[in-house]
């Protein structure tokens, strides 16, 4: 049987059911193809040959004149079976099957999807799918999604799996198109009926352009491998994790959507949380916490500093703290007096660091850094959160970042207050210069507890040896 | 007693404290009251006089050659008595004190503040701090706050409240830098030591130009009367409440921010979920409840339609509701056949409306048109949420938006996935013409879900008289 890396790797694509119309999926994929830059092989597949962007459509897949290491077909359910025996017959190793139409829609559907299940099993083929976009990898250029474009073939080290259609192609796009979230490869698993998530997710973990792995799942069929896989998964890089279904309206969607089947979900959470990965209940936390661990070390352990300019917005950080399980350092004499250098009011050496008024005596950058400094160097303090008022764009943290180069042996973030111009500016500087920037100091604590428990889990993982 | 609107309403400012260096919080004031042409006379008082910003300095309150109303304070603790009593000569009516150094920051402090509290009780006149940014008023151009900016005094219809020194300032000008978030009234009230929050939020709710109310409180003094005025306030309009010291750690931390006394943070709960205030924890909900309330009508129900390109986005945004407390809705027959005219596959009838594969024979925009009139015309959907793929950026959203205006009788939010420039153009579009679009729909539910809230509180005060 081949190996999920091996397609992963594949040289040359043909896409069956490739259309004349250039507006269809198949067709756009061909383009697609062409443009981002796959340095292998691609034909398209059309009984009617012709031709589209100017590729030649060939009749059957017989008539492709190399071999053809992935098959993705875009062809109705009825006729995939007979496909994928010609697929066989040509030596494919893998396919993709991006049509819809399979077990979530019903009693016929799942009978084709049988099918499909038996000739992959008696052919050795390996396939993802049904009901999915499919494959990426950046490391080749290869993509099975028609929404791609030459940015989200830009090689990262996010690998992201999904248990959806259109999702991962969706999620990838926008990943690929942030400021240092590209990807590494991109697995879009439909209805599962060969690949399922343990195989991903035990690729991914071997993969070694690959420093993350984030999951979309609506249903684990073996909890007990799930569980084992992604212990040794989360051993190795951080594994976060979003999964729909978590109601009971949920999962009735998701039947229909990937012919899920429903997980009590407390059992699940408790498995997730056994394993030690990473569990975010939607996107934009998804987001940020990858940020959080692509662009900063672990914390050793979960006393956080606060530095403000708002005694409001640093309160409001201390509750979202407190209620995740982390605490608010107490700082050294030395980090005190460090501090009153700057700041002179006698209660601002206190955590938080109330940034005003003192700050207009000496100016934000040199007051942040030197706060920075003596926060960086206190072993009582696991992390810092700067939250600053967006004033002047990007330009007041152009000598804090060169000052930070080097120094971030702490997880260090930023949350910016402001216009929302001078908001996007300076979030986008620091960003660039891979300091994770929120909007709100809360998302940073919540990244930073999320980073805590893994550092702890992972910690123990390694005493246990 | 003056009333707070009295002095909300001031013709005339001076600044107390007005420095000749330019970059001084004195000085900045007097240019950004001539900036954002507040109709007023505007006076600068320094005892050593010269000028600043082209406008001279007067060596003493009384030297300024017209009546003042308002006296903003710009200077140290220990004189900010006696300058009171100058203020009470003149004929003052109503003072902010920015100063800080109060009771928030031990017994010196509140002695002061005891002094302050003695004058202001005896001479009648109100007063806003001690600690804070102050009052905004953009129906007359007035600001106390020196990071004020043009577009911060362009009027708009959320009135907020905080008790706060700066964050008050920057929360306004964050949010008056958004499209369609802009503001009526900004109160400070900083340590409280006259206007509180009862009686600033009794202003708002009288206001007409205030549509919809935000607070930041630290503490409330008088649980029973602030349940009372807020019971009042939220049967005229909306009002949402940040609070900082839900936590031991944060309340202690809000002492020395504002000199707030503790209260139990579930007491607290009772009493605004009694009053029917909506609270929200982060700042990033707060601005997307603020959309969602300012932009739609209230939902008649709790039942929600999903459209959707991506099942596993609707499959979340299920799971999302369901944890809210909404439901999903059941379509009428004559929906699903309404639907069907563009939604061929069996299934599609169904909620969530699923877009693909159908959505690619007859466009994006008549497709989304006809499936929002069939469920804008269905009396049992009463709100939905449009997951979208963004992709041309806002063009595919013009007919939409053609359709849509005069229409939108039940709720209707958008979210977009694709990449950050295709969701950035969409959305400013879309919100442009008051239809809320969030990033991700979990957002758009929580929002939904508040609304629904406050539209049954609000329609049982009605009921009951």
């Amino acid at each position: 049987m081949r190996s999920v890396r091996e397609i992963l790797e594949s040289r040359s694509v043909a896409v069956i059911g490739a259309s004349r119309d250039p507006l269809k999926p198949g067709a756009q994929l061909l383009n697609v193809l062409k443009k981002v830059g796959f340095g292998g092989q691609v034909a398209g597949v059309n009984p009617q040959g012709g031709e589209v962007f100017e590729m030649p459509l060939y009749r059957s897949l017989e008539e492709v004149p190399f071999p053809v290491d992935l098959a993705v077909l875009h062809i109705p359910p009825a006729v995939v079976p007979a496909a994928l025996k010609e697929c066989a017959r040509k030596g494919v190793k893998g396919v993709v099957i991006s049509a819809e139409g399979f077990a979530e829609t019903g009693a016929q559907g799942a009978q084709y999807q049988e099918e499909v299940r038996a000739i992959l099993r008696s052919t050795g083929m390996r396939g993802f799918g049904p009901n999915t976009l499919g494959l990426v990898n950046t490391a080749t250029g290869l993509t099975t999604s028609y929404y791609s474009s030459s940015r989200m073939l830009q090689p990262g080290s996010i690998g992201f799996v999904a248990q959806s259609g259109i999702f991962v192609g969706a999620l990838l796009r926008y990943l690929s198109s942030l400021e240092g979230l590209q990807i590494s490869k991109g697995i879009g698993l439909g209805n599962k009926v060969d690949v399922d998530e343990c195989e991903a997710l035990a690729y991914l973990m071997e993969d070694e352009q690959t420093r993350i792995i984030g999951m979309y799942l609506e249903d684990v069929r073996d909890g007990r491998r799930f569980l084992e896989v992604a212990k040794k998964a989360t051993a190795q890089k951080p594994v976060l994790l979003m999964k729909g279904g978590r109601t009971k309206e949920g999962a009735r969607a998701s039947a229909s959507h990937t012919a899920s089947l429903a997980v009590e979900d407390s059992v699940f959470e408790g498995a997730v949380r056994q394993a030690g990965v990473v569990r975010l209940l939607a996107i934009d936390e998804f987001i940020r916490t990858l940020k959080g661990f692509l662009y900063m070390p672990l914390p050793r352990g979960g006393r956080i500093a606060l530095v403000t300019y708002s005694g409001a917005q640093a309160i409001m950080s201390i509750d979202a703290a407190v209620e995740e399980g982390l605490q608010v350092a107490r700082f050294t004499e030395l980090t005190r007096e460090k501090i009153s250098r700057v700041i002179s009011t006698p209660s601002k050496g206190q955590n938080p660091v109330d940034l005003f008024p003192d700050m207009l005596a000496h100016g934000f950058e040199k007051t942040a850094m030197e706060i920075l400094g003596a926060l960086l160097e206190d072993d009582g303090v696991d992390g810092i959160i700067f939250i600053a008022f967006a004033i002047f764009g990007a330009e007041p943290y152009r000598p804090i970042i060169d000052f930070l180069r080097g120094r971030c042996h702490k997880p260090v973030f930023f949350s910016l207050l402001g216009t929302q111009k001078d908001m996007e500016l300076a979030s986008a500087f620091l960003e660039e210069n891979r300091v994770p920037c929120y909007e709100f100091p809360e998302m940073a604590v919540r990244v930073l507890a999320r980073m805590r428990k893994y550092a702890q889990m992972e910690g123990e993982w390694k005493r246990q040896g």
